[in-house]
């Protein structure tokens, strides 16, 4: 028996190294490529995904047949599907990116040292992005146009389960690039849905990739957050808070909480836990409370909001630091600014995290003490996300401490050189 | 027998993972600390080290004893040495950088959506710098300088030779932090000279460190960019290279290539490669190779540099991606900036790369294409340095693509968030 029939990752193995490789040398080209390049292979990839449209959605259908016979759910397969709709929007999104100012080359700093060296710190790309997703095909053509646009040579690693619609929309990519006049290795999709690959990925594939993007649920980002070798853009979770302040608008606080929890549930945007002033909770917690519950949202408070109104359900420890992704909400009266903070810090996961009032002092004091990626003043916490941040785009939101924190766009996706020019001078 | 006994780092761990914990807490209070308060602590360290500096040297002078016990070099003991004017320089040190900006709260960028809402990236500190050093205990007061002004905690180690003299400097700093009102646990040395130390803190603490910076010799920064589970800042090493292009000035050219050899051989950014364009072999080769002899240096060359010169050994193919950190220069000439920068590509390390030459269009392009922490053109190697970046110092200089590049001063100790202010806005 050979060694590769006892092992089947070993077929894999250099096969990957190979990806590496092609990816390292693409992103050397890919960083000196003008932005009419980038730009002309990101509108011609939009035209001929609109062109591939009936092509793709065959392919998810297959991809969606298969996904019934194994007995996804309903949720499973509405991430799955694309529809012309979907083809559509995937279009819009590399027309977008291309209509983006290209970060690389852009100079951040400039200044001139008193022996006359001029010093300017100038974007680069990262080099390569390793991105690993799951059900949503939509992730191969969006990822891959802000890898492009970065200056990023991208390996793509699709779910199996979308792996076929994955497939027709990376080979458009990559004809697309081939036509426009840069390396079609720019962009590579991992050709095999056997999950060893994934490893070698999260392994670095021998220095090739530079940082890893997990785009799914929580078990594929804490996998890859425990085991990848290499820097990670990610976050587990969204345990975003909204804190209703002693000098809350009422009006104001309905309508941002009930947007944080209920405009989608399912985000990691969403707010998980409502905080809400012993100073308004006589005026507020029972309305906030009454219409969060009408609206179809089950509260889980403690014994102040229990009191507020009998259909709230008690809560438990558990649910202070819980991501429900549900029409639930957990319920809290604190006092005042410091035992908010307090809460946020404990219990939150550094994503969102809003306050509600009219008290700017107080909003600014959330807005410094809280440490999370995003803090908001006045507003829903549903705005987390980088199309909303007008970056255009998102690659993922990392709550991590490290390079990008928040929405992660094209400007991200880069880091920078110095470039210093001078007349001659030496060290003395 | 104790599970302590059999193994003795079972009792460092659960010493090190409350240190971990004790800094956690410190960088939080830390974060929101005023710019006053940081430099008050700075000056009132910067004082104190020189009040201290009979008990600092006493302290070196017990380390210098055991490290000729132990039959160290010259070299090493000149690293180790700490004399007044060594005590002058940290207190020197800490005063530029009290004198800096600081740099948390810094607006990074402001911007208003078209729905009104308000949003500013904003800076804040990275957290916990894990800081591993070697022989240098001035790098005690330079390090946790850095990391005050900017903010963070620091966790020291320090090397076994120098650990009497770093003891000496910590507690003068952390007298200082108490006396300025700062929380101690801000800056923390580790208390042993047990190098099972070292592996707790590149496992990061049980999270609670967000990056190690490693200051000492090739073993220790390949050890911890091997071993570290969380980000690092370092270079392995700085094969820095001078290409002199066809249309240099030979003046020039001579002037700049003995200052990045010559003017401290040991350093980063000494240069260890000369790359001369085949154009400009006949008139500068021979002049440059002779300056360099006749300076003591020992030239390593290609066919035709040995041509050039009879005192010129033969280089062999190890000799292109070696640090010599001595005064050994290979040298080679080339067929042009292609030949230049893919040499630079093939053997370099991505540190630092300078051109010389009349020709502007050839250095920008030397510039746009040498993927380098830092690139030149018509200056010396040897200004690889954050203070002569006018950064006010460095903790480091790293050459990996993530967060930081080049010198890491204060500025690339932070990380940001964004701050969000609304007026009510929900998503629709």
């Amino acid at each position: 028996m050979s060694a590769v029939a006892d092992r089947p990752e070993a077929s894999i193995e250099p096969m990957m190294l190979y990806m590496g490789r092609r990816a390292r040398e693409a992103a050397r080209e890919l960083a000196l490529a003008s932005a009419e390049a980038k730009n002309a292979a990101l509108t011609l990839m939009a035209e001929r995904i609109e062109s591939a449209a009936a092509k793709i959605v065959e392919a998810n259908a297959q991809d969606l047949d298969a996904a019934r016979v194994k007995g996804r759910d309903a949720a499973f397969l509405d991430r799955l599907a694309v529809k012309e709709s979907g083809v559509a929007s995937m279009a819009k999104g590399l027309r977008e990116i291309a209509a983006l100012p290209d970060p690389v080359g852009q100079v951040m700093a400039r200044w001139t040292r008193p022996n006359g060296l001029e010093i300017s710190r100038v974007r680069v790309p990262l080099g390569v992005v390793g991105i690993i997703y799951e059900s949503r095909p939509n992730v191969t053509a969006d990822a891959a146009g802000l890898c492009l646009k970065s200056g990023n040579a991208a390996i793509l690693r699709s779910g199996s389960e979308s792996f076929l619609t994955s497939l027709v929309i990376a080979n458009v990519l990559n004809e697309s690039l081939v036509a426009a006049g840069l390396p079609e290795a720019a962009i590579q999709l991992v050709p095999t849905v056997d999950r060893s690959a994934v490893g070698f990925m999260l392994a670095g594939l021998g220095g090739a990739i530079d940082v890893i993007v997990p785009r799914g649920g929580k078990d594929l980002v804490g996998r890859v957050q425990t085991e990848a070798r290499l820097p990670v853009f990610a976050h587990l979770e969204g345990v975003c808070h909204v804190y209703v302040h002693g000098k809350a608008d009422l009006e104001m606080a309905k309508k941002i909480v009930l947007n944080a929890k209920m405009r989608r549930t399912g985000v990691c945007g969403a707010a998980e836990t409502l905080l809400v002033d012993r100073a308004a909770a006589p005026t507020h917690l029972t309305p906030l409370v009454k219409m969060l519950i009408e609206a179809g949202c089950e509260v889980r408070g403690d014994k102040a909001t229990q009191a507020a109104d009998p259909r709230v359900k008690p809560a438990s420890e558990d649910d202070w630091p819980k991501e429900y992704l549900d029409a639930i909400i957990a319920a809290k009266v604190v006092d005042g600014l410091d035992e908010a903070i307090a809460h946020i810090a404990r219990y939150g996961s550094q994503h969102t995290d809003a306050i509600v009032t009219e008290d700017r002092g107080a909003a600014e004091q959330f807005l410094a003490r809280v440490d999370s990626a995003i803090v908001l003043h006045n507003a829903s916490t549903q705005f987390a996300d980088g199309g909303e941040f007008g970056m255009g785009g998102e690659i993922g939101i990392a709550t991590g401490r490290f390079h990008a924190r928040g929405p992660v766009g094209v400007e991200q996706l880069t880091i920078f050189k110095y470039a210093v020019r001078g007349k001659g001078q030496t060290r003395p």
